[in-house]
């Protein structure tokens, strides 16, 4: 069988940024050249990066896309890359002159191949039938004897299209570009998929994701190659920038359909041959590096980090400020927030009230001295005065006052000093509404927003145990994990005075938001009704106030934002 | 010819009151018959409300409607209305399990069709690929000797489907049911759709909308019934809850299809027959109004007042609150609000700071006098003094101070007092950022934020001119509009300082936003490039503080929310 070297290049494109995404698609194909690599592949839309939204409304946008690719494809032959085949996704148009998500081959200076996505995702986080009109081809390569047939992302997930007809023609490859974005054992469930379809089409599959993150999406990369009969070949690491290089000995090209035969689905073969004699396997040949997964901490945390340092970073800030309350969750943001831009970058401010505990100011100074984040402390006792003086606040609303006091100093020193303010919110309160609106919400980025508190504590549980193994101080002082968890908005206020135990709360939650389960099933589920009945409000009601949170990093199967579209104005009261 | 008496029910559902919805449709199914109506019709989805977004995918909601549905056909028998054919909208289920948006005819105490929308609309405000998928039936039903083809919104909004397919089968009347939310002039572009429609069918059209409001959306009503020769027989008046009833003299129901038939697009003819002799025209007729369209301040009057009075009534509150600068913006959605809810739920504050003039503290007592509200002035030097005792701020930080110092306070009143706040952002402000987040942008609804600032002058002399016609007191103090715009957050400071005039400001945003005209393109027709460029990069640069900006009442063809749905990072810098 003819060999044939593969490289996937599973790096990171910007949202907008089509110089940069350009220049990054030839620098790591000068890479693939160098290894040999007869053909490259980047990810879904790497030209104008993924998912664009909007901007493939806008004919200017879509012109700088298509006429970025013919650039693309003429620098890469000036630059002696043109022997290389290069399969990248750009933002294209219909015949009828409408967006679609795009993806060309790139060879000899030109491009000599274009075709669209078949299926179109309109679920979830995807909204591709508002941008997009589907693709009806199979594009096929011809290359050194071998029969590469390209797919984009939701062609290989769902049955038939793509992975029908490239068995039809009886493809010695099946190249499919990505933009998956991450959600938590998301890469289980793409390679059982990748081996069904590889089963199904009969041949080797090279499923290629991108790394980065944009606004609520992290992409977590994992690209793999799995062989007909499901064996992994190779495996990048997740939620880092790579090339994957490896030899694959594949069946040779058949010429049992005609270029514009009429395949599964309708979709019509174009096929290109791009030449080159089938090629004997180098000895000794390249394997392909396979990855371990990371265990579901770890895949979690890298998530959250990634996450935090490409909003800060694409959007042009160089450092976070947040608030340290001394509890959990504001020091598993300035954990979090250490390891994205370096603790030289963290600026935290502690704001105590006369209802904050001694512990917890030294709670926020040990998390500190622990991670060596820049903190300062500046009481807010003085503007609480001055707003007692003029209004004599009481219950929630003197509750709230501090909490928007605090809210209103991080914006000022924000504004000061040119952070980007993060805001420590985790899953669970955004769900009932357990937080301030403009107080402890205010940020531009909510790291730990998709997070449960219990998976918070487990999470500030494992970054310890992960630093004590390193032998480095772990971040988070224990203090902190220990201790019942507090607003301190009044005097000895903990959490469970006014909510259920976080481990039957989330677990209500999950069934609720993540299952989208009514309040009758819950309660069939075993959990006790009047707790239900709470929750369920809480969470209805609170829906104004998440639509005013800021975006932040999707790890679980229905994030707040995106994946849940909730009506404000919803009288309906039965979950 | 045979007579039939319709009725449309102009009404306003709400979102997930089942209860009160199908009480609402009983209350005017009764008034219809009182009236002698043969068939009466509700809107769109008008047991659930609509749009009810992911609450469709929720399956003890989707049961819900259609237990709701059952019960509200048996309640009609058994209050002696069975013997009228009610045609209502609900969210119903697919054969094959999925949700879609139904609806149904109930006569005689049962439920005697169902069928779901054809064409499902997926852009602008519309994501209903997300929820439904589309149904493949004409319902057509034969009563008093007539056949009433029936059809939801988007199914007479393209081309073929069942206009086609009731002209096929010769249907006397095709009747409508509607969610079509308010867009300026959109009533002339749906007069126009009907006519043509009318034409195409060759018969009669009924076309039902909805009034009231969900969250960004208006619902205006001006539901119309125009004869086979465009000819306007009926039209109801705009943005008010209405019974519209005319005599329609309709062609006799025609055998030459049998049911089950195969019509256009697929659609499969699903005739059911309720009996009753073709009917003399009654003498004389039974007439149906004719409302006059509003004009454009008018119009666009009415869907703000409507949309607020909406928000805040199903949203449980009976009081507004806002800040009161004695500038143009808060004056008029203090004026929005009075005309909302009454004068005497409108809570004003006006809080000076030293940069505050003289003339903006007048303006905002004179404000307060002429339309009745309450106002109460709470200065906010020494929370400014407390912070900067603390912080030392200096620029642009201590100027967005000031604006979160009113915003934290207006917070502080309505939780202690319980009020709605009312954020008194403009469309040029938020498209430009030129608003504080947290500060002036603090609300749960933002009145005036589809509104670009050259149409607030325009509104606010409308409105003045109005009450002057009617021997009432201009709610809006003539210094307010007349006066150059200042934020007031330094000595001296006007908008002009870092803004272009407003007139050149809105004519490149409306190219920009509306138009989704690119950089080139807006300077091409003719605006200075530096100004296009610079606001150009304004607008993608503040699309973070929109994505936190309340929900508000769209009235252009492209608001921000849910029609605009641009990323946050974006390096994009050429429009």
């Amino acid at each position: 069988m003819p060999n044939l070297r593969l490289a996937l290049g599973q790096i990171d494109p910007w949202v907008g940024d089509i110089g940069r995404n350009c220049d990054e698609v030839v620098r790591w194909a000068r890479e693939a050249a160098a290894a040999g690599a007869q053909v490259v592949g980047f990810p879904e839309m790497v030209v104008t990066g993924y998912p664009v939204e909007d901007l493939a409304l806008r004919e200017s946008f879509v012109e700088g896309s298509r006429a970025a690719l013919v650039g693309l494809a003429e620098r890469l032959g000036t630059e002696g890359l043109g022997g290389l085949a290069v399969v990248v996704g750009y933002l294209g148009r219909s015949r009828g002159g409408r967006p679609q998500n795009c993806a060309a081959v790139l060879y000899g200076g030109r491009v000599v191949s274009r075709f669209a996505k078949h299926y179109l995702p309109n679920y979830g986080v995807f909204d591709e039938y508002r941008y997009f009109v589907p693709g009806d081809q199979l594009a096929v390569v011809r290359l050194h004897g071998v029969d590469i047939a390209l797919a984009v992302c939701e062609d290989i997930w769902q049955d038939g299209g793509r992975v029908a007809a490239a068995g039809q023609v009886k493809a010695g490859l099946l190249l499919t570009l990505n933009g998956s974005p991450y959600e938590r054992n998301k890469d289980d469930v793409r390679l059982a998929l990748v081996r069904e379809r590889a089963a199904e089409a009969g041949c080797a599959v090279a499923y290629l994701n991108m790394v980065g993150s944009q606004d609520e999406l992290i992409f977590d990369g994992g690209s793999m190659v799995v062989d007909r009969a499901g064996e992994v070949l190779a495996r990048a690491r997740q939620f880092e920038e790579q090339l994957l290089v490896l030899d694959l000995e594949l069946p040779a090209a058949s010429d049992e359909h005609e270029d514009g035969a009429e395949l599964a689905d309708g979709l019509k073969l174009q096929r290109i041959g791009l030449g080159g004699e089938p090629q004997e396997r180098p000895e000794p040949p390249q394997v392909g590096e396979i990855a371990e997964p990371l265990d579901d901490e770890a895949e979690i945390w890298a998530a959250l980090v990634s996450g935090t340092r490409a909003y800060v970073e694409k959007n042009g800030f160089r450092s976070v400020l947040l608030g340290l309350s001394g509890g959990i969750d504001s020091a598993l943001v300035a954990a979090i927030a250490t390891d994205a831009v370096g603790a030289e970058n963290v600026y935290c401010v502690s704001m105590p009230s006369r209802y904050s505990s001694q512990h917890s100011r030294d709670d926020a100074a040990e998390l500190a001295r622990r991670t060596g984040v820049h903190l300062r402390t500046v009481p807010i006792a003085g503007m609480f005065d001055a707003y007692q003086e003029a209004l004599g606040l009481t219950g929630l609303a003197e509750e709230n006052l501090q909490s928007r006091l605090r809210g209103t100093l991080l914006m000022a020193v924000s504004n000061q000093e040119g952070h980007l303010v993060l805001a420590p919110g985790n899953k669970s309160e955004l769900a009932v509404g357990y937080s301030t609106l403009y107080g402890d919400s205010v940020g531009a980025y909510g790291p730990i927003k998709d997070v449960y508190k219990t998976l918070i504590f487990r999470l500030a549980r494992w970054r310890n145990a992960v630093a004590a193994e390193r032998g480095e101080t772990p971040p988070i002082p224990e203090n902190t994990i220990s201790k019942p968890p507090s607003a301190e908005l009044r005097p000895d206020q903990v959490d469970t005075d006014s909510l259920p135990d976080y481990e039957l709360l989330d677990a209500v939650l999950d069934l609720y938001v993540e299952g989208d389960q009514g309040r009758d099933a819950i309660v069939a589920a075993g959990y006790p009704a009047e707790v239900v009945d709470r929750v369920v409000r809480l969470v209805d009601t609170a829906e104004y106030k998440r639509r005013q949170y800021p975006p932040g990093p999707k790890i679980s199967v229905k994030a707040f934002g995106r994946d849940r579209r909730l009506p404000i104005t919803n009288r309906w009261r039965r979950g």
